[in-house]
């Protein structure tokens, strides 16, 4: 994709901070993939697997890490680590529009609600009473912020964001479409048969420089608050319960749900579809597998997984019912071993 | 969290049904975890867990239940479920905010909608056609009620809620932020190996107390109703496929899917992230857990389970491959057995 | 469901492409099941199961297969395949409502964007600069559209429906509400145990007749596109990572997460709540079951499943504790087979 303007190998090398060979002077708009790209395009060269790629690649220049130094006689720029390395050239080429600063006629802002004249409030917004937005804080399209919700600095909504009352989000943060962020946590009261609605009145707390997924919900705590550190990473369509705490640094792929009350380390992974149950507890730098149902707390570091893995269909319907009495086949195996045992202890002459 | 106004012991002790033992006149002023209660809040005592917490805390009254009458020396409310006995105290501290009649001047409801003058209709709210807003409705910024929808009295919507034409919601009802009612169901046709789609011309009828989370979405039905009765209530991010009949005072956690047509009796219990296939049927008292696949009809009342255990990584993996090969394993002890069987069988001189 | 008009039966069996027997002028006036049907209704019978219903049903007539030409006496319409011909008479009885031409006044269109005379725009639309909109595309209340974005010629997009910058929608789509359309993918570096957010910047593609569900999530790509094929059918709350891209005609039902740069074939159905690991590759043809975990490419196609079965839960939990364990069973099974085996290979005077 084309970048607003033009760098030379040299600019993106010192922005990278690499070191770059070949023609310094070599003019670069965008970025692509070692395959995609065409004149003009930076690509990156990360993982072994890519070398044919690298040979036929049409890139006018490509990061590479130091061992791969001489992979290419492109111009390059040389660096410890190229996937990160193009995470910074890509911010340079594709910035983020500044924000246009304003209050868009058809935006509501309630009395009592802050917005600072260098906030950008898009069409269609409610800013309800008390609410605080912080600097150049950029809302866009038909966003809800509750009563004394807070927004800090430089934080970015996408369309169609909710915010309940009272939550509080950190700088630099990012919230995409439709995520929901201080919904009722799951709280009733079993009384008679019937389910009694227990008031949420925690709330949600955010740290700063964290990103929220499309159509992601955090439900705020039921008296005490659900937090989320800062740095934390998660992924569209995450299910966080209340009073939920996900330590700094973590990062939860799509489709994860945590039930209330799980407490998550921090620089956890979570893969995609993960369910974590409730009142469970991960230590920091504990990995869990796509898919995997958590049902128990970790307390060590490292890596866990639990899916059944999948079969042609026919095989798998052998396996899943033989798993069904799995029991009844380990009795067997016991009484196989006691008679062998036993046949092992019977003196010659009783046989 | 602070209540709007402070209540005596002895009025909380009569809202909650409970007897107050201590002084009556004690001030209170909100509600908190035994943990996190300070001076003025009122707090719970529930589970014998907790029972460090109690002898810790600085709570200036606690609701416990009538065998723990003497546990603690603190101002106390003495009932049957100190856990309901919270819900209710937390009604009274926390009512929400009543409504604010009216339609906001950025509200558009079409000729033929009908909407009472006690109703709440938030800013950005579209109401098409002929829909019927019942008394004391409130909706929240950004709401849009579909041609000939109806909503019961005193029935509250969070922002961005989507209802679609002719969708009936009951009375008291609560629906949260970017929930949809009324997609169309997931109905085609196979022809020509293309998929024609199939028009979903039933609705989705939503019975009274039903609460429905973020995010969470129904489907109308294809031609007969989707159907969610009374007292349900439903967490976050659950999809209900079309023709479903969720059984009056069941309750499903986060991110549950059903299939179509699937029906699910009274008072069931459905775990964060099961997935229910199409066409089945759960009775009545039916206890589904997190994460379980429901493969088949439950027809006894009972609790149900089916998640592949976690484990550390590479010993999932070694399990795991043994799973895939559960039928050959079964067959050598099949064989085992008829070996061991047949050299008893065998004459002695044969060996 | 009362159809807008009535018709014969002679003109529902042209319209299906089906033979009426009976009274060709029987008066239709909308369609339901064999069971909920009364006077006016056309049914179907396409399954051999419904065949008690088809003694009782009160419909006006029914659609059958050649092969149950006589299973009735009622007037009726003889087809190939009833289900396609229902599909078809549906499309009859109930069409969509037409587009009514015009940019609602509470709609802001900004500077750049092209939106036909024949487009309807709804309440509290956004559609951003350099946007562009088809002929006769309906655009549901408070939908988001993002800077030179494009939706194809009679694309129909439901109520908050989110379209991110330069994301391309065919013609004839539909889109439910909640849907978001091109939101960030999951892509960081590791760097210094922080996570440093890579910008975004592929787009979504989207072919002709593609429907979308309510809440679904399609995340744009990191460099090169995600592409969705013609003719792909999306059930709701489905989350499709950056860089996936779904080949034609295949159908995807709820809740199924897909994994970054995962390419899924033509003609493929998944299952609900399925979940689909990154870059794997799924052949043309393959049928996954609901909630199968997909943990590698499958070239083959074909039938594929894999879900723990559900059972009462004391017997799972047997059962899940022995499959933690089972390694040590297989190691057993093993030591008993190396017993036996030496056993046999014993000379008699040693034992």
């Amino acid at each position: 994709m084309r970048s607003p303007r033009t760098y030379t190998l040299a600019e993106i090398a010192r922005r990278v901070g690499g070191e770059a060979l070949g023609d310094p002077d070599t003019p670069l708009s965008g970025i692509a993939t070692l395959q995609s790209a065409g004149s003009g395009d930076l690509s990156f060269f990360a993982q072994g697997k890519f070398r044919p790629q690298l040979d036929r690649t049409a890139a006018a220049a490509v990061i590479v890490r130091r061992a791969d130094r001489d992979a290419t006689t492109l111009p390059r720029i040389v660096c410890d680590d190229p996937y990160a390395g193009y995470a910074r050239a890509a911010e340079v080429f594709y910035p983020l529009p500044p924000p246009r600063p304003g209050v868009h006629p058809s935006a509501v802002v309630e009395p009592g609600a802050t917005v600072p004249s260098s906030a950008e409030v898009g069409p269609g917004c409610h800013i309800a009473e008390e609410a605080r937005i912080g600097e150049r804080v950029v809302l866009g399209a038909g966003c809800a912020i509750g009563r004394a919700a807070s927004l800090g600095a430089d934080t970015r909504l996408y369309p169609r964001v909710t915010i309940y009352h009272d939550c509080i989000v950190g700088e630099r943060c990012i919230i995409h479409a439709g995520a929901v962020i201080g919904a009722d946590g799951f709280g009733m009261a079993a009384e008679d048969g019937r389910w009694r609605k227990i008031p949420q009145v925690g709330r949600v707390v955010v740290g700063d420089d964290v990103e929220i997924g499309a159509n992601t919900t955090i439900d705020r705590g039921a008296l005490d608050d659900t937090v989320i550190e800062q740095g934390v990473k998660l992924d569209n369509q995450i299910q966080v319960g209340h009073n939920v705490r996900i330590g700094a640094h973590s990062a939860l792929a799509g489709c994860v749900g945590i039930a209330g009350s799980a407490r998550i380390g921090r620089r956890c992974t979570v893969g995609g579809g993960a369910v974590i149950l409730g009142h469970l507890e991960l230590a920091d730098d504990v990995h869990i597998s796509a898919a995997t149902v958590v049902t128990r707390s970790v307390r060590q570091a490292g890596r866990y997984a639990g899916v059944y893995p999948m079969q042609e269909q026919a095989r798998w319907a052998r396996n899943a019912a033989l798993l069904r009495h799995l029991d009844a086949l380990a009795e067997r195996l016991r009484l196989l071993e006691e008679g062998i045992e036993e046949a092992g202890r019977r003196p010659e002459q009783e046989r």
